[in-house]
């Protein structure tokens, strides 16, 4: 197989655009499709600092790679989920990538800030683990976002990310998701800009670019992910595309192109600030704080206040509430 | 397992409803969510003569035996597709399910009527052999059911094969045939109405329904089938429904009730009368009589019309058209 721009030997192909590339072309058309990205949707401005939400695994670590190489300046983040061995690893990796680089890693770990760890989390609370971790990584990204005056969060969710998770929202027609499933979220209200730079990339080109630029990733997917839905959504399209090339990229642009427009999404409450932390909700106590609170079986208020125990009802069970009456408020 | 409704032994679970039921109970429950469907998108009003289309199949005679069970006018209408045994086989089903019912079957043979068949037209038309059996489908059930003065044609499509058809349109985001994937299209221009009762209903069940009323019908596929694309479609959903039951419902009832509504079908061009055939289309020629043509090797036109012979550039070769220049016109 030959490289289709300089007819090079080729050491990758890429069967849905029935295309193979060298290694120096490959590492050239991956950045053009980066670049792309953030200039077909105004991701990021000359002067915007951004933070790139960064796992360990390959590709968060080549979005900053080609962010660093665009010249644009991105800082890391890491977050310390506490999901052991996994996660000393992750830490490990993105500190040395770092460190090679001369970049900044802002690390946060959820333990020693927010008081529980995702095991914990999965254990006490009443959300799956793959839930309370997705809303903690949404919480921290933006609160760590918006205090460290950066313009936008950069995620390495690649096309495969999108494709399976646009799969689930249809499978379940969840229109207000389905409507909000751009590779851009302006900010409002005190949320910070998020962007998905890599979202034309599959998992196979992120790997292969991780690869050939020589970047230690962590190549194991987190040990407590088994049975997530996600995965299933990502067999069935990789079953799919298996046998037809190009269905993923195909229903993700085509999705893009012709079918966002059509979805609203649902209008907001009011958006105030969470009587926890302060950050933008819509309620009196914003999820995390709630999802936090249960974890940690601690109460958001005084059980005196009855419009606060009605609303929480739902959240945490009252047993909890009651039970550590009194303790000491958050 | 006991039958939800009488507690009796139950013979068949229904896993995606969490519910089991007797004989007697599921043949009930099967017949009212062929009347719900029936009810709710007002297929057939108690005077309307359908002609139900039978492939000998177990949905199709399902759904006449329901019909017929329901004191409708339902005759049954066969295509002989010319695929040796199987369609052989198929026909004497058929035949014999009317007999045994005193019911009327309308029996049209394709190679008899239109001059090919099936596996003729696989081999020598551009269309795949799948696409060009539906596209005779449509046309000789809605010519059928015209000519025989039918107010509507039914259709013994299941759920399966809704979602199926669905999950497709939606992976290449086709919303021209998503907004018109409607469980009745309704009469207009020349097209009969066209119902599909039992969309409520899984595969599982008609088999099963088929089955406990003791209804011979063919089980093996169409020989022609392999590789269809649909059926790709089929065996995603079924390994997502595996692990996930009932996401194969909340697919396409989510759709019919907060989705479908989002899209709105392209605007047709005028409809006008096929030169040929005579019945509604949007150019000079109708899709059936260009495709007949090309598999038949004959000319739609005189070589002579030059916006003829551009119109039918794009599906006829011109090497067909010219060569034949001198023979019959059709």
């Amino acid at each position: 197989m030959r490289c289709r721009r300089c007819r090079d030997e080729a050491v990758i192909e890429i069967r849905r655009n029935n295309t193979a590339y060298c290694k120096g072309c490959f590492l050239e058309v991956f950045r053009n499709q980066v670049v792309r990205a953030i200039d077909t949707w105004e991701m990021v401005g000359p002067r915007d600092r951004i933070l790139v939400a960064v796992s360990g695994g390959k590709d968060s670590l080549a979005l900053w790679d080609v962010l660093l190489a665009q010249g644009l300046q991105a800082d890391g983040l890491y977050l310390g989920l506490g999901i052991g061995d996994y996660s000393d690893r992750s830490h490990q990796v993105t500190a040395a990538f770092a460190a090679e680089r001369g970049a900044t890693l802002v690390t946060v770990d959820l333990a020693a800030t927010y008081g529980f760890d995702i095991p914990t989390a999965g254990r006490k609370g009443s959300r799956s683990t793959c839930a309370v971790c997705g809303l903690s990584k949404r919480y921290v990204f933006n609160a760590a976002a918006a205090d460290g005056g950066y313009d936008v969060v950069a995620t390495g969710h690649n096309l495969d990310d999108e494709a399976a998770t646009l799969l689930g929202n249809t499978l379940r027609w969840n229109t207000d998701y389905i409507a909000r499933q751009s590779p851009v979220l302006p900010a409002a209200d005190g949320m910070v800009k998020k962007v998905k730079p890599l979202h034309r990339l599959s998992e196979l080109e992120t790997a292969a670019y991780a690869f050939l630029r020589g970047i230690d990733y962590v190549v194991e997917e987190c040990p407590l992910v088994e049975g997530n839905t996600q995965l299933r959504y990502k067999e069935a399209m990789n079953a799919i595309e298996a046998r037809s090339p190009g269905t993923k990229s195909q229903f993700f642009f085509g999705f893009l192109d012709r079918a966002m427009p059509l979805f609203t999404p649902e209008d907001r409450a009011e958006i105030v600030a969470c009587q926890a932390c302060g950050r933008s909700t819509t309620g009196m106590f914003c999820a995390f704080c709630r999802a936090r609170a249960q974890i940690l079986g601690e109460r958001l208020a005084p059980p005196e206040d009855r419009q606060v125990r009605e609303e929480l009802a739902d959240e945490v069970l009252p047993v909890e509430l009651f039970e550590h009456a009194g303790g000491p408020a958050t």
